[in-house]
């Protein structure tokens, strides 16, 4: 319902087909007088740009927003940010070949089945190219909260099986760090070996999938609501609507499971800043609602589906057909890279959302 | 915001106190004409009642459901179904020694600074009583998909290091086999094992932590919607508001970060029945859609925050102290068994509001 | 959707039929530290009671209201609070004559179309009965606004071709003159014509129609919301789903169609305590926002459907038949005067939920 | 919240200043198969374009709708609809003069009060323009209606003191009578006394109200919700939503509180196509649901709050002041006449949510 809607009061609804004319956000619920200006937006949007390196897809979208509403003379008014981002780089035509297809691990069989129509070129509205949108919301969102004191961050904890090792980084440089690397990663020798990784994956005409952490800093107490609102829930529930997610978790997530609760619990105790845990397995929530601790999960990102090999399947007719991407297809080896200024973004829409809610709590 | 309520079409909200008078909960938007009785509720609440074996804890609810509204002649109406659960075995006057500390692992810290008041017998809202509601809606939400041919089924897959073999059982066979176990795991040696860690865990004054496996069959194609309501998101946003849930994941997870895409994209083919994948690490859903195959996926859920040891903390005036429990207090070594059941009524509200929602995407 | 709830973040939600076992209503959303306790709602309460007067239907509620949870050491804690009214005075025996007939003027038809099924006890969830939810959930939202220094008050206008001239009362004496007066009205020449007015149309058998109008004192600029959220038309679909209404108003309402811009636009001066504004035509809204002068408005309700006279009507099964009520049937002769406590509950909970949804507006 | 969205199901955002770049509407939740273009579109858009005669503001838009998402081979795909309007003949530099001034009748003061900031070229958001968008909407949701043989209109039934007789007109004929009218009233001989009367207004530098009167036809039973989501509580929400509203009525409105319940209710009796009523003053609804008759109501207009003569005011600073609109300024003597497309598109929105929900309702 609203399937095309995420948040409460700090709300987005967006729209576009990766091969149509333009996709789109409108931002409903920015509180008035933010500064912002395109480039803002622009900044967050090269980020997740393909083409941006050899170690993502070659299409190179040179996203440009536009924000055609409710920002006045350098600010917002409180009314709806309307961005729109023309779709520049959009050759349907290579799509005919395949548009009879079941694609392996795409949606168009789902869709095809749910809606009766699919519009084939290239994944639709399923396409990874929507989220484009979230990153251009998120990059508003992510100015309210950084108004207001909080810094967010995402970055590669893993791929296939090299993992990041993070202990002796400061939290405070660790996003400079993560988009100084080409596969975003704070890691300098992990980052090393994960670029080997995706140029073996490339040459093999594979994918690899790939681990994303996210953190948020000075994030105050009181942040997510009880019961079904929990801030961890709704968390969960926008990282899990980015494509290719397979996972959500927040502290010691599914290690957890290991635990005595002795291990486990975090002990309160008090700094010069007020009340803190020696440990965060919890991941900076109580009950749902933020400790003041850092705010800190991870989401796994399955292999990209699109490879290189030819692999079985049926014809939407449901006759067996082989399955093989057209010659010069754009091919992106580890969809998990391009996706952590997407996480970052929808941590930040889920943060300024809930900092806003936090204000009618009391009387 | 409305964070007691959950659901869209099928929607449920949930109030009470764990130590209060009742607690309770109101279904709006259960189609009329499906057969209701309180029996129905009332078998499921056992399920998760404290107290029914000596593998949790010992407070004995003994839940009785009354249904006040909603229920017309044994059948629903369409009108509000209001569910009434009376608390008996409360005895707020134990909590009196504790009230002004910070209890490690909960929830007072952060709700008295959200809202400057906490309801501190028992965990108050916080407290994992209000689950009984849950499960109480989800007995009727699982009557609606029985009705429409859909099973739905959890049970225990990990405790502690112990995980649970079930490759060699029948998918139909697992509800019946979890709930003759104690501990809800369907797999007979590892039901025993974890029975055994349970004790050990118990006699430590420790608790541990766990993973529960949810699974439904005969999903229709096309439940989910796309973007920011996929079903698996959906999925996770419910899951990760049950108290304790640290992680969430559907079809391969995690595992899938270490898997290349020829390996986990699963290829479809024809059975008799129709279209088929021939593996299913997409648990169920492709671009946020039901495909017809097994929906399946985990949750993480930490070790039961209260043990028998004491452990450092603070007052809520900010000095150091010891918090204790209280003796003679009701301790569940492993919150993740009786969280069965109630994943299963989660899986059932979601299930069951989207079944609704399919209804009005075509013409 | 969930058409048994209202309000965006001060939410309620009513469930029970006339003649069940009780009704009641869940409060999600009401501030924390609010001291609120059962004598509050149990005042306003007695208000629509029917039966307090020779005026209303005999049918004598005592409605007491339980305060089951959200409350905490005489104030709100920020969980839902939930409200519980037993149904003493149900005899559902003497609808079983009646039950498979069409009610004129009432809704078990479309009720049957819609659900298939109708709780034709009373007039099951379609009961004024439910109103009285309605009238303890806004006397905790009039709490909220009396806090924050806002006075609401209704009171019968016009019944029949009665209308009650105000011109010369202040308006803050209003609110208890209504009250003193058996039929709302404030003005006692009028009134004294109603309560005449309603013993003849008692005598025959018969119905009256009637208007209510209703005050906001004290509303600070900035309530309500631009568009679709515009605070008139917050309050219009309030009003609209109160029972038995047939028009709302706002300012000078219908007359507006009548008149000329110049005398229509209410001009800006300045007074000691801010800008007001000559005339109130606009019954204090602009664009949809409060402009701090009163908000006043009507409400028109049709004479109640009850009648004491025989009515051809059909049954359910499509055959002419005669509609009579069961000797001793209650009979309400003017269901507006009932109205005038629910008017203002629902006034109430449109201003509580504007007054939050404000703070999230700014910066 | 969400101020800029409406309905459930079948939901639209709208954005866009009335001088800014563009404005626009995303329609989600369409379902999926309707057959629809731009013309489509563009002819409802033609319909409340001033200019188009000289009974409306001169300002002419020639508005051109563009679809930009959502429509692949001519049909819906379930996927946003995303609609855009460029602003063409937009000359904010004459608003430079008043930018300091409130505005009489308008909400420049309460935008600057609720946001600290107001984009004072034209309305900004506040203005009429925005409702180029839910006519955009509405014409896709009148689409739909029509797939499902239900027809929507609306007209003036009322412009100062002159009343449209409509007893003798069919209504088949109504819609097609109305757009003929260049005061779109399809009573010729009170079409002919609104023109003078527009003529004389506009004239004397004056502005009128008026009442448009919308009816449905073929309108199934059982749309509409019980309790707080009554078909009439979403008309009304609905209609008060659009500028310049003052009233709403359905039925018999604010005529029933004269009425004795005998006249009012309106008798079953059965003809060959079902069920019906010898009368309508419901107005379509029983109980907040459809009943199958005729859906008909009303809603009333203020005199446009643009004159052409001086008026007193103050400054943004509170200084006294008097407010003239700048030379050339267009001007729309009665505002009304433009809002009939309007308001059929609002009432084909409600409508077209409601047909979907209705789906949900039984098992």
């Amino acid at each position: 319902m609203a399937s095309n809607s995420f948040g409460n009061i700090f709300k987005i609804t967006t729209w576009g087909e990766s091969h149509g004319k333009a996709i789109g956000v409108v931002i409903d619920g920015c509180p008035s007088g933010l500064e912002i200006n395109a480039s803002d937006i622009n900044e967050a949007l090269a980020l997740r740009q393909p083409g941006r390196n050899p170690y993502t897809s070659p299409r190179y979208e040179e996203d440009k927003a536009e924000i055609l509403s409710g920002v006045f003379q350098g600010k917002t008014t409180g009314a709806p940010i309307s961005i729109l981002i023309p779709n520049k780089d959009a050759d349907p035509s290579k799509y005919e070949p395949i548009k009879d297809l079941l694609r392996p691990g795409h949606a168009n069989y789902t869709y095809l089945e749910k809606y009766g129509i699919f519009d084939y070129r290239g994944g639709g509205r399923a396409s990874a190219r929507e989220t484009a949108c979230r990153v251009a919301a998120g990059a508003i969102a992510k100015k309210f909260l950084e108004y207001n004191g909080i810094k967010v961050m995402a970055y590669i904890k893993q791929m296939g099986s090299i993992i990041a090792g993070l202990d002796e980084v400061d939290l405070d440089s660790i996003r400079s760090l993560t988009y100084q690397s080409p596969v975003f990663c704070p890691d300098a020798e992990a980052s090393s070996s994960m670029m080997a990784l995706v140029e073996k994956t490339k040459a093999e005409g594979e994918s690899v999938g790939g681990i994303i952490e996210f953190i948020a800093l000075s994030v105050p107490v009181g942040l997510g609501d009880p019961v079904y609102e929990k801030l961890e829930a709704n968390l969960a529930h926008a990282m899990m609507g980015i494509p290719a997610t397979k996972g959500f978790e927040i502290g010691s997530g599914f290690q957890s499971a290991t635990m005595t609760g002795s291990k486990h619990n975090d002990l309160f105790f008090k700094e010069l800043e007020g009340v803190q845990t020696k440990s965060n397995h919890a991941g900076g929530v109580l009950g749902g609602i933020s400790s003041g601790m850092p705010i800190i999960g991870r989401v796994a990102f399955k292999p990209t589906s699109s490879i290189m090999k030819p692999q079985s399947t049926l014809t939407t007719g449901g006759d067996e057909a082989i399955f093989e991407l057209p010659k010069g297809s754009r091919h992106d080896p580890c969809v998990a890279i391009r996706a952590v200024p997407i996480v970052e973004a929808m941590l930040s829409l889920v943060l300024a959302d809930a900092l806003l809610l936090k204000r009618c709590m009391k009387l």
